[in-house]
């Protein structure tokens, strides 16, 4: 089979939202798996230099309003949580934890708390609001999410996924890599589809 | 008819060239007319306090891979000139000369620039440059160029579309306004067909 898609995002990133809900079947449509990595991208902007699209005033309005739109187009429902950048650290531990012992889990994980965050604007920082959201999964309780915060293996995981985004040259999330080639935004799922279609 | 879509474009983006041969024709298939108004992309970023995107290395490498493959994926011709950021100002004055007289020869005019520039990689700084990747576009020559070059109300017209344009919260290059809705990016063109259909 050829090689897995590798795929970049953050909980906190409201264009990977769209992204982790539509990757795996974007992917499979064309034979291919993904390789899902969290990362912290708050300090991605930092390793590249880049100054977080919300600082910016004239920027965060717009693109509060072209996440709205770009949610609509593909049927995602959308909100934007209180808090903005949300905390998410602890969601990305335990997707981290989960995604060692069982990958499924991980993604469905994934799924369900971008889905409380930003198609419905509810805050995921606690152990119990990430159990709230992400109730029907099995392996997922309370306790195991506040084992999360402290397993070393989850925090390493979120450190090499930097690293990695750093050497695949990434300067926003979403981000993939199809065989080498990078690609960014949510916006650029056509265009991954389109490169997948010529490989075929 | 319906008010026309507000059009904001630089010479020296390479988006806005892709923009600059796609608008028409899309604007056309759903009865619209275009505003076509050249600003200074540098001014427009300080105003915004938005670092322009090739001052960050990641960020230059990316979008001159990003570039190449979104004019390959809309069947442009794609080279990036030697000087980069190219000088485009007097590109900018000559536009709002002949726009005063001939809107159709500004748009040719615009149309060979930016082909010169970003799909050929030619230089266009100079009368000369400008006059010979323009050439079988009635209404100019190189004095009539390098007369652009002291034309006040040229030199007014690209500073009052820069006004409209923060008041327009433009935060990059090119940038479209539909009945009040603002569209940022060559990858939001369809975006602003689909939401065109949604009017018809």
């Amino acid at each position: 089979m050829a090689d897995p898609i590798r795929f970049y995002f953050d909980f906190n990133s409201t264009f990977s939202y769209i992204a982790i809900h539509r990757i795996d079947a974007l992917a499979a449509r064309h034979g291919r798996n993904v390789d899902w990595r969290v990362l912290s991208l708050g300090h991605l902007f930092h390793a590249q230099s880049i100054a977080p699209p919300p600082t910016i005033p004239a920027k965060l309005k717009y693109l509060a309003l072209d996440f709205v739109r770009s949610c609509s187009f593909v049927g995602l429902p959308c909100a934007l949580p209180k808090v903005f950048p949300p905390d998410v650290k602890l969601a990305r531990l335990m997707f981290c934890r989960l995604q060692r012992h069982d990958e499924t889990a991980a993604r469905s994980f994934a799924k369900a708390v971008s889905l409380a965050l930003f198609g419905h604007g509810v805050d995921v920082a606690t152990a119990q609001q990430l159990a709230d959201a992400s109730k029907p999964i099995p392996g997922i309780s309370v306790a195991e999410i506040e084992a999360a915060a402290a397993d070393p293996k989850a925090k390493k995981a979120v450190i090499s996924a930097l690293d990695a985004a750093v050497a695949d040259g990434m300067v926003g999330a979403p981000f993939f890599v199809l065989d080498g080639e990078p690609f960014w935004g949510a916006d650029r799922l056509d265009q991954l589809e389109t490169r997948l279609k010529e490989k075929a």
